[in-house]
C-alpha cells in the first residue's frame, strides 16, 4: 500500500507517519520509485504499535525507540525478549533516599515473593524494574504510617496473577514471536488505564451494594 | 502534641505542615497562647493523607482541598461520600474527540455492565469518570485496530471486582465514617502503584513459568 493508505488505514496523519520514518520508529517501505514507497501489513502493525505507546501511553520518542529495539531482538529468549520490551517502558520514579523504610520494604517484598511461591519473579529481583517499584511503593505506604498485613498484599498479587494469566493467554493468540512481544507492549500500555477503570467501577458497584445510595 | 512531634510522628518537615495550615488542608490546632497550638491523632492522620495524596499520588493542592470537602461532609450517604471524594481525585483526561470510537465504546461498556450484572455502576453511568474513564480506554484500543472480545473484558472486570471487595474488606476495618472514606482515598492513591507493580511482576513470574529463562 501507499503512504496515503497507510495512513488512512491507521488513522495515522500523513506528516505523522514521515516523523516516526525519519525518528526510526516504522522501517522504511520498499521504495518503488524516486517518490513512492510501498509499504505492508507489518508497516501497519509496527504503526498502531507505535502510536499506542506515544499517543495512549505517553512514551517519550527516546524510550520508544529502545522498546523497539528490544521488541526486534529475535537473538533473544521470549521471556527475556518480553522482559526486556516491558522493561524499557516507563516505570515508577526510583526511590529518593534508601532508607530503614526501603529496606524494611525489600525484607518484605521478599517475604510476599515467598510467600507466593513465585521463585521466577525472586530471580530477577536484582534487576527488575517491577520489584523496585513494588518496594518503593510499599515503602511509600510504610512511611506513612499505614500497618497491612503481608497476607493482604498477597491476596492482591494473587488476583493479578491471575489478570497476568489472561494477558499471556490473549498474547498466546497471536503467532509470531515478534507479534507476541508486540501485543505484551500493547497490551501494558492500553490495559493499564482499562484496569484502572474497571478497579473504580467496582468499588462504587461493591460500595453500593453495601451501603446502599442515601 | 506540639508541632514539632506532629512533625517528629509524620515525618513531614514544619515549615510543610505550616503550608498545609495556611493552605486549609489541615485544621487549625487549638491555640494554647499566642504562639503555642496543641494538635492531637485527627491532625496526625489528616496529615499523613494529605502528604500521601501530595506525594505519592501527586494529587495538586487544589485537588486535595475539594477531596477533603468530601471526606469531612457527614451529610452525605457513605457511598455518595465515598464516591465524591473518589471522584474529586485526578482522572483519565477527557476524549478529545466524541466520534465513532467513543460512541461504540460507549455501547461496549454499556453491554458489559449488563454481562457483569453490575446494575448499580449502570445507575452512575452519566455521571461516574471511572465509567468515562473506561470509555475513553476502550475507544483508543479500538481505534488502534484491536479487537478484543466483551467477555475477555468482563474476565478483567471480575478480577477488578475481586479487588474492590478486598479494598472495602480493608476500609471496614475502620470505626468511623470519615475514617472510612480517608482509607479509601488512600487506597486508591497508594495502592493504584502496588497493583501495578504487583501486575508486571506477576506477568514476569507468569512468562518464566510458561516459557522459561533462555
Amino acid at each position: 500500500m501507499r503512504l496515503a493508505e497507510l495512513s488512512r488505514r491507521s488513522g495515522v496523519a500523513t506528516a505523522t507517519i514521515k516523523y516516526y520514518l525519519r525518528e526510526g520508529l516504522l522501517p522504511p517501505g520498499r521504495q518503488i520509485n524516486t517518490t513512492t514507497a510501498e509499504y505492508d501489513e507489518e508497516h501497519l502493525r509496527r504503526l498502531r504499535l507505535v502510536r499506542a505507546m506515544i499517543q495512549v501511553g505517553r512514551v517519550p520518542v527516546a524510550t520508544v525507540r529502545e522498546v523497539l529495539r528490544h521488541v526486534d531482538d529475535d537473538s533473544l529468549g521470549l521471556t527475556v525478549r518480553l522482559g526486556a520490551a516491558l522493561w524499557a517502558l516507563p516505570q515508577v520514579p526510583e526511590p529518593e533516599e534508601d532508607d530503614a523504610f526501603v529496606r524494611a520494604a525489600h525484607r518484605e517484598a521478599e517475604e510476599l515473593l515467598d510467600l507466593l511461591g513465585w521463585s521466577n519473579a525472586k530471580l530477577l529481583t536484582t534487576i527488575s524494574p517491577a520489584y523496585r517499584s513494588l518496594v518503593v511503593a510499599v515503602a511509600a505506604f510504610r512511611r506513612l504510617g499505614y500497618d497491612w498485613e503481608t497476607e493482604l498484599l498477597a491476596s492482591y498479587a494473587r488476583l493479578m496473577h491471575e489478570t497476568a494469566k489472561l494477558d499471556l493467554d490473549f498474547v498466546e493468540t497471536h503467532p509470531s514471536e515478534a507479534e507476541k512481544v508486540e501485543t505484551a507492549v500493547l497490551g501494558t500500555v492500553l490495559t493499564e488505564p482499562i484496569l484502572r477503570a474497571l478497579r473504580r467501577l467496582a468499588q462504587e458497584e461493591e460500595s453500593a451494594r453495601r451501603y446502599g445510595f442515601e
